[in-house]
């Protein structure tokens, strides 16, 4: 695996490759992988030619309070982790060489699905998400980008824009990695203390809590939403940041479960801001975003 | 040459010349072709192996009062100009087409570049022409795409646009194609009654007075901005929007000609608004917008 860290030394690589016919496969990272950016970069390996996975922490979707400064970063076990999974390529650029005239000129704004959920708590988030990823996007020039379910409005948001925007490449979303007991796998779980850690476990437990409800014929939203907070309120280190009912494709808030929803939520445990989701149907079984996705949005985008 | 309405057909079209490896020359307009068009398609027929125009008026880039709904079309007579001077496809796709999920959505968000000049008199403009853009970059992707040196604000920041966001192409700028008395062409020069016609040409002999008043030794910008203002004024059917002096580059307003500048206007003849330019060294020379941004930008963008 080689570890590239300009622009111009990614597209010196990959031209050869891509006019031999090579397809290229891109999973973009902020780094810090873990299992979840395992098994993207193993799908990737998978059904392409050649495996790019970039590894960088962008600035322009962090908000002013928010982590930037402090987030996870260990490029030598990004290394290996990249390469245990079959990347060929490490793109690992500096934030002056993401952003060559500083950060401010141009952006991708997104319209109405940023202003829902995690948009709602962090504004200029998705702008900052929409805006790497097309660097990104041009940059490497990707045959398929993979993205994580755990981040399911950001998955949706960038399919829509791929979509809108005519991008020339399929975006895949795959399933949520979680720990044994259900925790979702995400870099900044490092924060955690290991009280912490364990209480943290409530996040996947409201969502199980959820699916039961459905299950037990439950549809009411205001109700199901209650239960979650219920479950997540177990937690002393919680607080929550938002729990929602949503339909999946607009993030408009339901108010009774009659077809598939997203259930989402954001919750404090302690000083550490954890999201999980899940997709259920009116049964209370869960299903896989992708096939959402594609099912609604059929024709090659 | 073939005329394609659909993304998917142009695609389709393109995919297998692109995989042989055929250089791809684009030039993006809003049809009602003129020479400054035709110029810029034998420029792509000159230096490409496969030629693509697109003729769609992009509702986006045009404010509420302005003029979408009578903008001229006739795409029987693009055809013909667009095949004469050398396209191998003419993409006139529809408004649904390009905008499936309706306007909205995504956008590209053009900085403070999109704040002087014609952005200040046409917010939102800048802002559409960038979306279009790139939308019209996803779909055809090309290697190289043409634009006139006419829409100077335009070129300035589509060259920025495709520094900032990494798009594969390169932009290069052609001169101002112009009347035998000095009007630039313009699809809404067809606007223009007998009488404001031959006043029209009073834009292009206001930089023509800019550069005799360099060359003389003036290099105050109030000066000569008040020279050119009289020159205009002489057509009875004359409203300045604007007349600017300002940096190239940034387009923020300069006191003192002591480097290339851009000369900039726009005026109402009538009921039409047109709008002209010149890039002058501090002696009232000539300069090409093309040069001056390549001299800038000298890496592969």
């Amino acid at each position: 695996m080689e570890l590239v860290k300009t622009v111009r030394e990614i597209r010196t690589s990959l031209a050869p490759l891509r006019r031999r016919g090579a397809r290229i496969g891109f999973v973009p990272t902020m780094g810090y992988l873990h299992e979840g950016h395992a098994s993207l970069i193993r799908a990737a390996r998978r059904e392409n030619d050649v495996v790019v996975v970039s590894d960088f922490v962008n600035p322009t979707q962090f908000g002013p309070n928010e982590d930037f400064a402090r987030y996870p970063r260990d490029l030598d076990r990004d290394r290996t982790v990249a390469a245990a999974a079959g990347a060929d390529f490490l793109f690992a650029p500096s934030v002056e060489e993401m952003y060559p005239d500083g950060a401010g000129q141009f952006f991708v704004d997104v319209g109405p699905l940023a202003g829902h959920l995690c948009g709602r708590s962090r504004p200029g988030h998705f702008r900052g998400v929409a805006t790497v990823v097309t660097k990104l996007f041009n940059i490497v020039q990707p045959h398929v980008a993979y993205f994580g379910q755990k981040d399911y409005q950001q998955a949706l948001i960038l399919r829509r824009m791929v979509r809108d925007l005519f991008f020339p490449l399929r975006i895949t979303v795959y399933p949520t990695v979680r720990e044994p007991d259900g925790l979702a796998l995400s870099s900044r779980n490092t924060y955690l203390s290991p009280t912490e850690r364990q209480e943290a476990v409530v996040l996947y437990q409201s969502l199980q809590e959820a699916g039961r409800s459905l299950a037990a014929g439950e549809r009411d939203a205001t109700r199901l939403r209650h239960r979650m907070e219920e479950v997540v309120g177990r937690a002393d280190s919680s607080r929550v940041d938002y729990i929602e009912i949503v339909d999946p494709l607009t993030l408009l808030p339901l108010e009774r479960v009659e077809k598939p929803a997203l259930f989402a939520l954001a919750v404090f445990i302690g000083k550490t801001r954890l999201i999980d989701n899940a997709l259920f149907d009116p049964s209370g079984k869960e299903l896989s975003a992708d096939e959402l996705f594609n099912r609604t949005w059929s024709e090659w985008e």
